[in-house]
């Protein structure tokens, strides 16, 4: 398998990378990757680009393969297209975009991206937003918001949380994958409350393996309502291996809100790193899995 | 036709009036109003306090009788009911109502209300809130944010509010009701751009009249995009008749966010003068009609 932009040239063609800034309500989708017979929000946004280019077909490659029911504000992407058709139709593209679009996602911008620019493997880190309301809920959060019935002591939850900060091996709290690395490096984890009383973590990481922010969340959520101790999260990432005990907090609660890549410089040195680092194949960027 | 407190009186039961703070999404709703056939909140609401306290039949009275597809965060509620039912049921009351309720609408408090309490007039104020995109839009706010082509113009729409302020006959913001008066006094009505590009307005009155915030908005909007002069609405509102070129913004953007009552000693008086002001009969206090 080569890679898109090489493809193209090998036919002849001069292509471009495009970088779009996608948001997206991820309730009624099957999750980010396309699965057949399924609504994706790579594969709605694949056929509006196809369409709104001229295209045969194209693939867009993200930076956080989102599950089903999570959304995203700040979600990246990358496709290659023909030069040529992106000089035809630069002016209007944001716009037909999203005209072709169903509401539930929007193409925030899209730009030729800098030399190097993957979507995935570019990324020095990822921020995500975990929102769980312990009252009676703001029924005009609740696709956003998780719910939990006990009362959570949100001090309790941020001193547990600290605990998890720093590169570990977080397979306690990943779904396995064969000859992938599940280390990571934790870079924020803590928790506030709103004025509404909507509690909200932080989470920000280098990169995340499969359903690892609902992890973490799910085994807060027993520290921060009492039933579990203090220090149970860092018992379990001690371990360093999945407990049946840990329950994967809801989809629609978590929110990928943004994606941080290095100077333009240094986008193809983070790749060739976040590759080798996270045990990808160096010549295949467009690799299946979780970042 | 009596008041249902002493219609419970004159079968000798005492009787109490419930507060309740109630918020709901309006999407799926046709509104506030019971209407045969269709999913109202008053419907929805009538229905689980009459399974949740076990009595025959109640009438829910509320301060904003919102439009289909409008929304609240701080809508308020009387009932009354029967003491012995209020006695039984007390302590379990909030959670039994939320666990009969749909996912959409939540009573966020319920408790007996001061002597001489009437949610609709009782009522000092009513604060809503307008949300409106002009960008391209976040998909997780679409259920409460309308969209705007046009870039709208903030500075300018704050400018041409101010002149709508005070009180004035708003019959040219009001869907015609025979008999009511339409004088209003607008004590805010004011826009901000928020950190996401989304664009607030926060408007306050003593009372609205039918559609009056969404036809507020539909004057400011063609203001801030430019297609209109700033003292159009200024214009519009010295003509005291509706002008078809005026478009009730969408349900969508509109919350009802809160409602001022007085002190207690004063919820009596408020009822009587807000009564004769807005010419309702003063033997009816659940008369039909918006506030």
């Amino acid at each position: 398998m080569t890679e898109p932009l090489d493809a193209f040239v090998s036919e002849g063609l001069s292509a471009v990378r495009l970088r779009l800034l996608v948001a997206y309500d991820g309730t009624d989708f099957c999750g980010w990757a396309r699965q057949p017979g399924l609504r994706s929000v790579q594969g709605m946004l694949e056929e509006a680009i196809v369409t709104a280019l001229r295209l045969d077909s194209i693939r867009a490659v993200c930076a956080g393969r989102t599950d089903a029911g999570v959304h995203a504000r700040g979600q990246v992407v990358h496709v290659d297209i023909p030069v040529s058709s992106w000089d035809v139709v630069a002016p209007v593209a944001l716009r037909r975009l999203n005209g072709l679009l169903a509401a539930d996602v929007r193409v925030l911008s899209v730009e030729p991206a800098a030399p190097g620019f993957d979507a995935r493997w570019s990324a020095l880190r990822r921020h995500y937003r975990y929102q769980v309301s312990d009252g009676v809920g703001d029924p005009l959060r609740r696709t956003t918001c998780a719910h939990h019935v006990d009362p959570l002591d949100v001090d309790r939850m941020n001193v547990a949380s600290q605990w998890l900060l720093g590169e570990h091996d977080f397979a306690s709290f990943c779904r396995e994958r064969e000859g992938t690395s599940s280390v990571r490096t934790l870079q924020r984890f803590d928790w506030v409350r709103d004025d509404d009383g909507v509690v909200t973590a932080h989470v920000t990481a280098d990169a995340f393996c499969h359903s690892m922010v609902r992890s973490l969340v799910g085994a807060l959520l027993p520290v921060g309502d009492g039933r579990r101790a203090i220090d149970w999260p860092a018992q379990l990432l001690a371990a360093r291996m999945r407990d049946a005990a840990v329950t994967v907090a809801p989809a629609r609660g978590l929110v990928l809100q943004a994606v941080d890549y290095p100077d333009d410089a240094l986008l193809a040195d983070q790749a060739r790193v976040a590759r080798r680092w996270r045990g990808a194949p160096q010549d295949n960027p467009i690799t299946q899995g979780s970042a």
